[in-house]
């Protein structure tokens, strides 16, 4: 089933490692659907055909100047000019996926950048509410190219979640979520994990060690 | 003297009914600058060197899904998209007339819209204080079409202050801005206004009713 389409707004998704990266860390998933934007003339009517079938609508952009690049600005201004649009997303969730230059932490009051995250997105935040849409947590990656292998796999997995993980942080949610990525492996790899299945529904305690096991399995 | 540019984002500025009323507004100012934004392919250099005899940068523009249309993102992503631009900008003012279908006390907390103007355009906040400019207070112009005439000239006489008037709120930097503005009419005009100057000099109190006849001396 159809469950996510994440809109990428870049210039230059080819040669960007953040966009490259997120785009893999997503092929396997399953129900979720990437749509790169790009400058050609817009058909609106197959534009707002585009949602039908989410869920959870994803907006993936490096941050320029403290919002997106123009490019997904002019997607938003034609596609949903006309105020009937809200049909099109009542009941929707919308998320964002940040990748930036600079460290969040920059973001906090008092720190260089003087604003939240937050607060800088505001303009999605109140798009989502005159669309009658749940917004999520913003999801942001801050200097990707800085990470360690470790912190990739970690942002690897954390991302899957954001994109298909039912909203809600409760621990128990997360195991679900896991549960069903480990039962999905099993029917479509040779390796025995019913193991490993066993042990999760034993222990949630383990289930941050786990983390880093399914991802070193998947590369195997 | 160049004091004030005026950077016009507006998809149809011929027929946007408040967009001319602005132009109108500000053209016998004296050191205000409107200059349209277009699709064409912009060179970057002479935007950049666009700046330099301004002190007071406004980005004018309709709200389009909380923020400005696309083309004015377009250009900013464009000119500022090395950050050696700062110098460029520093120490001047920047200052936003948006124009809104709804009323501004629907950003009120609690009200339809959720967030006050503030909040939705931080983003611009964020532009000016990253590139070391004075942020001016917003300049918002609600349901245009519908204003009575008296209304439309306090917005007259309002918007050109906001252009050109001393960044400060005192009532003495009011009045001096209407000194100026009555001396400049003097020396062109046939009329006597020394009458006016001197009411004026003796009696702050009556600087409101002086507002709607200074108006209607320029239009007879």
């Amino acid at each position: 089933m159809n469950q996510t389409l994440v809109i990428i707004a870049h210039p230059d998704v080819q040669n960007s490692g953040v966009q490259q990266f997120l785009m893999e860390s997503s092929q396997n998933l399953g129900g979720v659907t990437n749509y790169i934007l790009t400058e050609e003339a817009i058909d609106i009517k197959k534009e707002q055909a585009r949602f039908k079938e989410y869920k959870r609508i994803i907006f993936q952009f490096p941050m320029y100047w403290y919002s997106s690049p123009f490019i997904l600005k002019k997607w938003l201004d034609e596609v949903f000019q006309d105020t009937k649009t809200t049909a099109l997303l009542r009941g929707k969730e919308l998320g964002l996926v940040v990748s930036m230059g600079v460290s969040e932490t920059s973001f906090e009051a008092g720190k260089s950048e003087g604003f939240t995250l937050s607060e800088i997105f505001r303009p999605f935040e109140a798009f989502a509410k005159k669309n009658q849409m749940t917004y999520l947590p913003i999801f942001s990656v801050s200097l990707f190219s800085y990470l360690t292998e470790y912190k990739k796999k970690e942002l690897l997995i954390n991302y899957q979640q954001y994109l298909t993980k039912v909203n809600n942080d409760s621990f128990k949610e997360k195991e679900a979520w896991f549960v069903k990525q480990l039962e999905k492996m099993t029917e479509t790899s040779n390796e025995d994990l019913s193991g490993i299945l066993n042990v999760l529904e034993d222990n949630r305690d383990e289930l941050d060690d786990l983390m880093t096991l399914v991802h070193e399995m998947r590369e195997e």
